[in-house]
């Protein structure tokens, strides 16, 4: 499968060399397609970059993978025409940390970035999954354990939930049950907010390796 | 110990109902004092009720347990000089329901209804706890998961902090490993703003009763 990352940082990489390893087509992209460090790592890495139109140009599934304050702009860029009839998994989170710790949303409250990218997106299936876990956890859940620790998901279609869903078991073997579908992108309100708490918690125990686990009655 | 609760619904009345089942003095309080449930239930429990201002000044101890949009109002009524040098457990969250599901915070992000009751209050050692849990699991956290579920409190004063922790493990067998102090009040914005994450679940599985486990590498 050809899979497309926006981004070029440590989440991109980490994702990336995951998909890399399974033996899937990777091309990270960013602004100007020059980024040096990005272009190393992909050369090291048997893997592709170029612009973020490039990479969801290239892409069958594209992940966004920006910081979430850049990225509607990383979307635009990227053009529309890219994503037509594609999945789009937004794993960023509109956290600003310009005004220090602990940090504050730029979106939020009645609204989320996973909502923002589904509207200037309207043709394209977008799910929003893995905002709520560190980057190593994402391509090795079973760090933290055993793997069960809840990936929490949402998106207004079905079907591409579903397709994620699957995407995660079998490339990364989260299990199925430890994800859970909150439902409409409306819930990225929830997840994007649950920053706020996951950053709290890097705070007192100096990890960003934190997994949560929901038990209910 | 003399116990008191500005509140007199549901979450009060729980709350309530463990510590008199414990041997303590408790007395309730309402905005007039004049509220027939909350009166009958205070006469058919061994309890006292009151007014706000009654309830801060009859206690030892205080919990905020009002309708968090309420909860700064109630503190003004319950008057300042009732609470002077006491613990008041702050269990509120400034939830909005008035506009529909998902509901908004009306104090979040960059602020949050523990620190602004702080502000209030500042000869009062306030301590942000109970307000990521259902009431049932308040008073009975063995109801989920053996009792492995978190309980994540915050507050200025360290003091104050450990007092309410030693309280909630004698009082209602609170593990003490479970409950996770998050720093100072400003982490109340993480954890009041996990409301809305608590709701999608409770959205999703038609149950309030949801504890959440924190796993770390």
């Amino acid at each position: 499968m050809n899979i497309g990352i926006l981004g070029s940082g440590i989440v991109a990489q980490t994702l990336g060399s995951g998909f890399v390893a399974n033996g899937h087509n990777l091309m990270l992209g960013s602004r100007d397609g020059a980024n040096t460090n990005a272009i190393k790592w992909a050369e090291t890495h048997n893997a592709k970059h170029g612009t973020f139109s490039d990479a969801a140009d290239f892409a069958d599934i594209i992940f966004n993978c920006t910081m979430g304050i850049f990225s509607l702009e990383a979307i635009k860029l990227a053009e529309e025409k890219n994503f037509k009839n594609k999945i789009l998994i937004d794993a960023a989170n509109p956290v600003d940390f310009s005004l220090g710790m602990p940090p504050r949303l730029t979106i939020g409250n009645d609204n989320s970035l996973g909502e923002e990218i589904q509207k200037l997106l309207p043709d394209t299936k977008v799910v929003k999954a893995l905002n709520t876990i560190n980057y190593e956890l994402m391509v090795k859940p079973n760090m933290l354990n055993n793997g069960n620790i809840d990936l929490f998901i949402c998106g207004d279609n079905d079907e591409a939930k579903s397709t994620v869903a699957d995407l995660l078991v079998k490339e990364f073997e989260w299990k199925r049950e430890c994800i859970i579908d909150l439902g409409e992108m409306k819930h990225a309100r929830s997840t994007e907010s649950m920053l706020l708490f996951l950053i709290s918690l890097t705070m007192k125990y100096g990890t960003f390796k934190n997994g949560i686990k929901v038990y209910r009655g």
